[in-house]
C-alpha cells in the first residue's frame, strides 16, 4: 500500500509516525508539505519515506491512500484538485477539524462512478503547538478518531484504513457529520476560544507586571494553555462553524453573567453542585 | 515549637506533613478541626501529633503558632475567639485565599499591646477536591506563598515561621492585601468561575450523553477541572472578594463577545497573536 500524506505537520508526521511504527504496514509513506522545513523535517525523522516536490507530483503520486491533514480550507482546495485526478480505486481521507463542509465536498466529488472514494475522518488530538517536529507515534494511542459517513458504502480500501487507525490505538466512532460539527463546537472549539479570549484579556491587562506569572499556578496555566494554539488552524476551524461555535460562546456568556451576579447569593451553590456533577460524571483526568 | 493546625483538610493536613518532614523542626504539632473525620485522618496519617477534642481545648492549646486553615469565613470567626484568649508572645497565622478583610480584622485585633501578632499569609497551592487524605508534604514545593503585612513590624516568631514555610519548598512572597486579592481575582477566582460556568453549562446541555465524554479531549478536561472545587470553599471566597471577581468577569464576558462577533473577520487573528504573546511571555507548562 502506498499512502500520501498531504500536510506533514504535527499530525500528518504523526500518522507517518504511526503507520511506520505498525508490525502489519508495510507499505511506502509519502509526504508533501507547502512548507519545505516541514516536509524536510518529516522526512528526516522517519515519518515519510519520500518527499514529493510540488503539487503536480501529488496529483500523480499514484497513492492507494491520500491523506489530508492541513487545516480545513486546504483539505477543501486539495479535494477539488484531486478529484478529477484520482480513479475509482483510490481512496482519499482527511483529518479535518469540522466535517460538514468536507462532507458536502466529498458528496459532490468523490463516491461516484469513475471517482475516488472520500472516508472523512477527525481525530481529536493535538498539541497546543503544531509542527512536524513535535510529532510522535503515539499521538492517537487513546483518542477518539471519529468518521463521519459520506455515504453508507465502506469499499475494502476505507475498512483496511479504518483497520490501521485502530492499529494507532484509537477509539474508531461514527457519527453524522453536522451532529460532529454541532457536538465540537461545545466540547473542542469552546474551550479554544474560552482560552484564548482569557489568555487574551490577561496579556492587555497585566502586559508584563510578574505578579500574574509569579501567583498564578495550575488553574491559570491549565485555563490559558490553549491560548498559544496557532489562528492557523483555528481560522478555518471559526470559518466553517462559525453558527454552532457563536452559539455556544453566547450561552457562556449568559451563565458567566448568571455567576457574575450571584457571587454573594445561594444560586452560586447550584452552579458548583452542577458543575461538580459533570466532572463525577466522568470527566475525570 | 508548638503549632497549632486549626482545619485538618488538605491544606492544614499537608502543613503539618511539609512541617513533620523538615530537618530543622522538632516541635509538636496539634490540630483541630470541626470535622471528626478530617481530624481521624490526619492524626492517622502522621499530620497532627496530637487532636484536640473541642474548640474550648483550641483556646487553651497554649501554641506558639497558631495556624488558621480553614475556609475564609470560619478564620474570621476564629480570630474573634482567639484574640481575647491569646497573650503577647503568641502568634497567630492564617492561609486563607482572599486577604483584604483579614488583615482589616487583624488591625483591629491584633499586633497591639497585650494581644498576639497576626501573620496574614496564602499558600498559593491546592487541588480540586479537598480533605486531609489528598494531603501531601510536598504540596507547597515550587508554589508561591504570600504574605499580605498587617503592620511594619516582623518579630522573631514571625520570621521563624516565614523560614519554616521556605523550608517547605514555597516561593514567599509580600504583596498588600488589597493588590493580593486584585491579582488573584484574575489568575485565580476568574478561571475557577469560568471553569464551573463552563462545566455547569456542558452538564445541562448534554446531561449523559455519552458523546461529550467520548469525544472531548485534553482541552475539555483542563478547562472544566476545576468545576470539582467545592462550593464550601469558594463561598467564602465570592462573598469577600465580589467586586474584583464581578469586574474579572464582566471583563471576560466583554471578551468572549467580541470573539464571538469576530469568528470570521482578521480581528480573530489580532485575539490569537495576543493570547500567543501571553503564553510566550512565560507561562508555559
Amino acid at each position: 500500500m502506498r499512502v500520501l500524506i498531504v500536510g506533514t505537520g504535527l499530525i500528518g508526521a504523526s500518522i507517518g509516525l504511526a503507520l511506520r511504527s505498525l508490525e502489519g504496514f508495510s507499505g511506502e509513506v509519502l509526504g508533501y508539505d507547502a512548507s519545505a522545513v516541514e516536509l524536510k523535517t518529516a522526512l528526516e525523522m522517519g515519518a515519510i519515506d519520500r518527499a514529493l516536490p510540488s503539487r503536480e507530483a501529488v496529483l500523480a503520486s499514484g497513492a492507494d491512500v491520500t491523506v489530508l491533514a492541513t487545516p480545513v480550507m486546504p483539505i477543501l482546495d486539495w479535494m477539488e484538485r484531486l478529484a478529477p485526478a484520482l480513479g475509482e480505486r483510490q481512496l482519499v481521507t482527511d483529518v479535518g477539524s469540522t466535517k460538514r463542509e468536507i462532507v458536502e465536498l466529498a458528496r459532490k466529488l468523490f463516491n461516484r462512478p469513475g471517482r475516488a472514494r472520500f472516508l472523512a475522518g477527525h481525530p481529536m488530538a493535538g498539541k497546543e503547538a503544531g509542527g512536524a517536529g513535535l510529532a510522535e507515534a503515539g499521538l492517537f494511542r487513546g483518542a477518539a478518531w471519529l468518521f463521519t459517513p459520506v455515504d453508507e458504502q465502506r469499499t475494502e480500501l476505507e475498512r483496511e484504513w479504518v483497520r490501521l487507525v485502530e492499529g494507532f490505538g484509537a477509539r474508531v466512532m461514527e457519527m453524522e457529520a453536522g451532529r460532529h460539527d454541532e457536538v465540537c463546537a461545545w466540547v473542542s472549539h469552546l474551550p479554544q476560544m474560552l482560552s484564548t479570549a482569557l489568555a487574551a484579556l490577561l496579556e492587555e491587562t497585566f502586559a508584563d507586571d510578574p505578579a500574574v506569572r509569579a501567583i498564578g499556578g495550575r488553574a491559570l496555566r491549565e485555563t490559558t494553555r490553549l491560548g498559544a494554539s496557532p489562528y492557523s488552524m483555528w481560522r478555518d476551524v471559526a470559518m466553517t462553524n462559525a453558527e454552532p461555535i457563536a452559539a455556544a460562546l453566547a450561552a457562556l456568556e449568559q451563565r458567566l453573567q448568571h455567576v457574575r451576579e450571584n457571587l454573594r447569593t445561594p444560586e452560586l451553590r447550584e452552579e458548583f453542585r452542577i458543575a461538580n456533577r459533570f466532572r463525577k460524571a466522568g470527566n475525570r483526568e
